[in-house]
């Protein structure tokens, strides 16, 4: 009940005491400090510690801790760990682990080590993740937990009532108990709420909810997300194409795939791997940003090589080279906004068949309003600046050709990129831009050469 | 259990199946579909359609389905909804929310039918939501509900068990009852899996988790969500200064923040507010796009004024005029690189005092390190291209100054931003993008009339 204890400034204390403690070699205190924090604590220190902190600090971590705290970490510094323990050290840490966390370990163990891990595993553990593995990555299958209570139709409550008394305790977030025939058909649940609410002589039959839906095993893990969200679930059970009862899905593996969905969203828009560690060392860094500079770095000389076909006319009137770069900024910046939207749009399931047409027309549309106001306000700027009625109307020509273009790109590129199924986030924008730079120079240089080159 | 009803296709071909019975006119017909959906499904179908569509639909929901249609959809067609409605049928289609929602449709109104609104609220419902109110939004109070069930510390779990069954029901993902004294001041908690699986006999005080933290009631919404996502909650109650249970939190409340928070992040960095409506009026949504464009077009003058200085050079070299884009270009991108990744720690809480000044050195040492090595690209690049290497060294220099300016400013605007309470993705990106567009022109048009300029 301490209140003070929530709030996020104890982190950043305990980060200090930590700090504090290991610069001073107090290796012994901050062991003890980390032996008496919940894991996903530790996990946030060590995410939030540069790489040689991190290093020390993983060290002391005692082994029968290691499995919990790597449950919570981000997907890349975990990665990082599990590369440098030995196979039986993995095989320890992970032996309590959630089936699905255990399946994420191993399948980003190289095949040399994967094996090792698995001899060293008790069986009982092997068999179940080997059943996880089964699944591919990103579908219902890999995220599902095997730890589901069922119970037969024909009994009553009482009886369940009596057996879970005799069981003693359920797995962590269990709120249904499912209701599977001999064969593991799935037939339907009961909420614990009901079990404590319901008259105990009745049968499981007579309480169970039959509206209770199954999850397809191959569901992909992003509608299995958007499905938790609209119908406020808090765990749902997964079954097989002939109606198996596999296993069950819980909320807080849900939360981290829409969280990581939505970063994905945000990060790939700037050019950035979604699971990228923002203390992780600076050469990895610097060299996984590179491909997205690489494709910039084409655009660029793409816009480059448009004014180049102009260099005449720049040569006779530098002030189209200084006016040149506004046209393509304000497409860019309007065409992501649309972008933005649209690729929203799609990670929401709003965007389909039926509507992409009308959409493309209303950012058409936008994309036009647009043009012909900031084409106004450019045209009365740089008219007041440098004086000229004629290098005005040509900035403003082509500032409407572009706001129409960045409007209409900006929704058509996400949409056909996810058709071809390439993630519009990643992208996207880098082909927006280009599109905006090159259509801005050349609306604005080749109007002038039109109309100032006679 | 329809195992195929549970796919996106289904929504897909329902918006289909419902465009097709409107524009036939079956409107009975479009009434007993809707009827007939869960009001989730309803609320996705108007989120994905234009805004006319949207009106019909709307007409055609019956009054007591209106509410729950209402709790689902996002704020800006919530709104728009509400806003158009007789304060008698608001207060109808409010009559069954949770008093989160409630109180949010209360605050979105505008205040003469705030008033009508409550007047015409059951007095029940009435002193339920001005307790709602009370709390400021975006505080832990304003995302509770207060339909916890309590129980005292000195009766057995088997009064408990009476207690429920007579009961009859529980409310809404409720996983734990609550222990409050008789001054309702809170003390633990039973999870309902504990009061299934313990012995009767035992008293709520030996059962009882003491660990349970209680969330002070003004504590911000996404610092809730983070102790949620970290301690894997499904509720959590909300205390007091005192300690007095004021109520709880549940889970799906604390997804929409983290969807709402991360889709802030996204949209923000591309200048749209995160509750811009897809399928909004084309006037309203140009619009309200207009303010980031009016700071870019700010923006633009001032990196054309910065090549206005150097007019003079530009006359002289129309070269320099096609490659002055190239160095802004990659300092932006790799700016925003940066900026992305320190935007997202700062939301997951992984920056703070003790690690900023790490991260600031680390982003500008892969800020320096981007620089050599695109400085030395973009040297072989211009040199073969235009076959001048005085020209090709000082393109090469420029981009050095600006990758390394764009690694440090891409670290400490948000960080600085931060300090001063002003959201960085919402002012971030133009900052930086205005930093690396000036800085970049200036070095490389600076460098060239230096060197060209004797």
């Amino acid at each position: 009940m301490p209140v003070e204890a929530l709030d996020n400034e104890l982190t950043e204390q305990r980060l200090f005491q930590l700090n504090e403690a290991l610069n001073s070699g107090m290796f012994v205190h901050v062991r003890h400090m980390l032996h008496d924090m919940p894991a996903s604590d530790v996990a946030l220190i060590l995410e939030s510690s540069p790489p040689k902190t991190r290093e020390v600090l993983w060290q002391l971590i005692e082994h029968n801790q290691a499995g919990s705290i790597l449950e919570e970490l981000g997907e890349e510094l975990k990665d990082s760990f599990i590369m440098n323990m030995s196979p039986e050290r993995v095989a320890k840490a992970t032996a309590g682990m959630d089936t699905d966390d255990l399946a994420y370990v191993l399948r980003s163990l190289p095949d040399s080590i994967y094996q090792q891990v698995l001899q060293s595993m008790s069986s009982q553990d092997r068999l179940r993740v080997e059943h996880a593995l089964s699944y591919p990555e990103d579908t219902a299958g890999s995220i599902m937990n095997n730890d589901t209570v069922t119970i037969r139709p024909d009994v009553t409550i009482d009886v369940i009532l009596r057996y879970l008394r005799s069981r003693g305790s359920l797995p962590e977030a269990t709120d249904t108990l499912y209701v599977v025939d001999r064969k593991d058909a799935f037939l339907g649940g009961i909420a614990l709420s009901d079990l404590l609410t319901c008259d105990p002589n009745l049968s499981v039959k007579a309480v169970m909810n039959l509206d209770l839906e199954g999850i397809p095993v191959m569901m992909e893990d992003t509608d299995v997300a958007q499905l938790f969200e609209r119908h406020d679930w808090i765990s749902a059970p997964v079954i097989s194409d002939n109606g198996k009862l596999l296993g069950r899905i819980t909320i807080d593996d849900v939360v981290d795939i829409i969280r990581e969905d939505a970063e994905h969203s945000m990060m790939g828009m700037a050019g950035m791997e979604d699971d990228a560690d923002t203390f992780g060392p600076v050469l990895k860094s610097s060299f996984r940003r590179s491909m997205w500079l690489i494709i910039n770095l084409f655009s660029a000389f793409l816009a480059a090589s448009v004014s180049n076909m102009f260099e005449g006319t720049i040569e006779e009137f530098a002030t189209l080279a200084i006016l040149m770069t506004i046209v393509p900024s304000m497409g860019g910046v309007a065409g992501n906004q649309t972008l933005a939207l649209v690729i929203r749009g799609i990670a929401l399931g709003h965007i389909g068949k039926s509507n992409s047409r009308w959409l493309i027309g209303k950012e058409l549309a936008i994309g036009f309003l647009n043009g012909v106001f900031w084409a106004a306000i450019v045209f009365g700027s740089v008219w007041m600046w440098r004086g000229d009625i004629l290098l005005a109307s040509l900035i403003a020509g082509a500032m409407l050709i572009n706001m129409t273009v960045a409007g209409l790109s900006g929704a058509v590129i996400p949409i056909v990129l996810k058709k071809f199924n390439i993630d519009p986030a990643l992208a996207g924008g880098m082909l927006l831009t280009t599109v905006t730079d090159v259509i801005g120079l050349f609306s604005f240089l080749g109007l002038a050469t039109l109309f100032l080159m006679q």
